[in-house]
């Protein structure tokens, strides 16, 4: 933490501030396992301070805490972007193992990308499914058999509309 | 509907459930008030019939009908994608209303733009978050004032990870 | 045409063989009916003078009237790539009418699209081919009626590779 | 295939459809030398069996087998948009393959990404370059010493627009 | 601004450096003639209030006023990024006037449009001229006649790396 | 160089100019240590010779040599670019040390990334941030302690905007 000694008043207290919303940041990542994005901040931290700063304290300190969405609804709405953007598989590898730690089953982040090859093509859904692959293996972690099983013409639309994992 | 008198029985059948998984996909749409997304499909009918025929049967019907994500998840990313590649204001038109029709608020849409901003940038946030705004205003609907408040420093996360709308 | 008069040899040199890289890139836009091109790099003659001449004589003069593809198979990767990347109307505008031009059916146009939504999602499949349907009725264009016929499971692949437009 | 000892009339059907999209798919690619897109699609079997299925059933099922391009038209139009799209190398890598297939010369597959660099940039058609230098060597092809020649500017139009592959 | 009379003290102190960090980034759009930049953080304000603040706070305040690169240096950044970004044509409407206001001419901005052409392709280059265009028309700006003017390749690289703007 | 004996004096001349804007190109990069880009572009020499010469030719001989922007203009633009374009890694580890060359500070070259954060988003500027400390590392280079430093809510703005670096 910054030395504060030769600080102003208003100086000090605007350090402090800052590195409340930070701390705030680092709480959020540690209760839903998100070491790998604090790693990720982390890893920044000799080549460009203000970034790691700014992604804990500012995405995850200022945005993600907010209560308007859950953890679990920013997890959606993050992997569809990292699918579509292409290009960021790094990013992936961190947001999948915290997909699943918000509450996301295996099946629901697949199914993720399978809904994205509608609205972002094949090339980039394949790819992210494949990053998908690897972060499961890595982490002893499978889809369930139904999955793999189309919803037939004749099942109304009513079951099709069940949220089973909430 | 295609004229099956004189197909074969294979041809028929083909047809029959070609014809299904349409019209499971319209079922699904009809039931969230996806008017928008309908009209859009058919607006293609006379230039090409096909991908009208596919933006219902395969991305709805075979696709969003699948049980492993409910619609309001579906919405979550899809707003996220769409938001992400920009220059999809049309898609965005209509799939802001379909978001409020499978139970998004208002603040949780324009809350999913804000967070979209740390992954694809101000310009495409701001950009999807004018395009609610006039979707809102032609539906009479707005975000409530507690969207206008920021979480303060010293409020727990434990709070921060409330989800009220669930 | 810039005034040579007082130029070095080779300045002289330098400026006619600009000039005709220039012209042969017109003489292809004219040759294939590209005037809307002709007129978009026009338009930028007050702007940006170097980059309507570029558009002219280096995207056309030296790219275009390369022999080892045809302007044919040039319009599929230039719609292919306009569709994919998004926001670019005012292109596909001039190169439609181009691709007609150059012996592409409305047809194969529209299936072009159709196509691309494989790689790059249908948002932009479906924007593309709106943007093709108001040119084409802008020029007394439509498609066939075949273009509104699945491939039945039945009939075999060979008929399917048929290439009936060459 | 799936046992269907227990399903519907209606339910047998639909499965017997649905595998016969996917063994259109599978013979497609077959005839197209197109094994890598096979393993692509296979590798999705057991982490996401719905995309892998769409990706032969629907992709190339249903879209690649409609007659109104041809398979070689079809590469072109992909080959683009994978150029355009960026970090799509694994996709490229199994598409030039397949372009080679289908009737593409490795000169017309160079020129293709050399045209693409007035539409989508220089970086990302360099980057597709590479991979086809990488494609080529493993595969012991090669471009021509005619690809090294440019259109000198006297040369007429008219042979410029010769199409000598077709 | 918010009523702080029921507040904590460190709630107060927070809100006092929120509502600092927003005069700063004001402070900033001020100086810089940004004006365009704080209508459009204040069109947000009834959607979207923390995107604004976030616009104006984080973006200007906390970012754009580092010492690191000088508002000059920045416009050129955005410029180069809104143009490869695509469909950004509000944003740099905005960011157009910025740039003539923190001393980069018309013609620098013109020419940044054409640099850009080399890493995003031309359509992108052209749409962002085209914006320029209307921008300037609109102030009653222009371009020099020396834009017009291409290097001959006898003039040796020394002049060409001159700076005549700094 | 091509032999020219049995040539017009046309082609002759045409030749001479297309080796001149050659020459240029190399100059320019020779003269800011751009080995790393004249490496890129020879590499292209067996797969693509076109694609290589026009690197050089048009994009430093007729682009990067007009004196209406400085080379470390130039430099600025395209970091933010190859930055929001995603999966040009290559690219930026070509131009991350042609920005050096060009009087780019590590600093300067972290801050553009820090920068383009905002308008592309966090991941992209990290990915680009994350190549930066390979480049820098391999070069013996690193960013000054100032970088680790905001700019406290009470310095005014009038410092905020001073340029060190000029």
């Amino acid at each position: 933490m910054t030395d504060m000694t030769n600080m102003t008043d208003t100086a000090a207290t605007e350090t402090t501030i800052r590195q409340k919303r930070y701390d705030r940041g680092l709480e959020v990542l540690k209760r839903i396992n998100g070491e790998s994005v604090i790693e990720l901040a982390d890893s920044l931290r000799e080549i460009s301070p203000e970034l790691g700063y700014q992604t804990v304290a500012w995405a995850y300190g200022d945005s993600y805490s907010r209560p308007a969405l859950s953890p679990r609804d920013r997890q959606l709405i993050t992997l569809g972007m990292l699918t579509s953007q292409g290009g960021e598989e790094t990013e992936l590898r961190a947001h999948i193992p915290l997909a699943l730690a918000v509450g996301l089953t295996p099946d629901e982040i697949v199914e993720t990308f399978l809904h994205a090859a509608v609205y972002c093509g094949f090339p980039r859904a394949i790819n992210a499914t494949q990053t998908a692959r690897k972060v499961f293996a890595e982490r002893g972690v499978s889809v369930s058999a139904a999955a793999a099983t189309p919803v037939p013409v004749d099942v109304p639309v009513r079951s099709a509309r069940s949220t089973p994992s909430q």
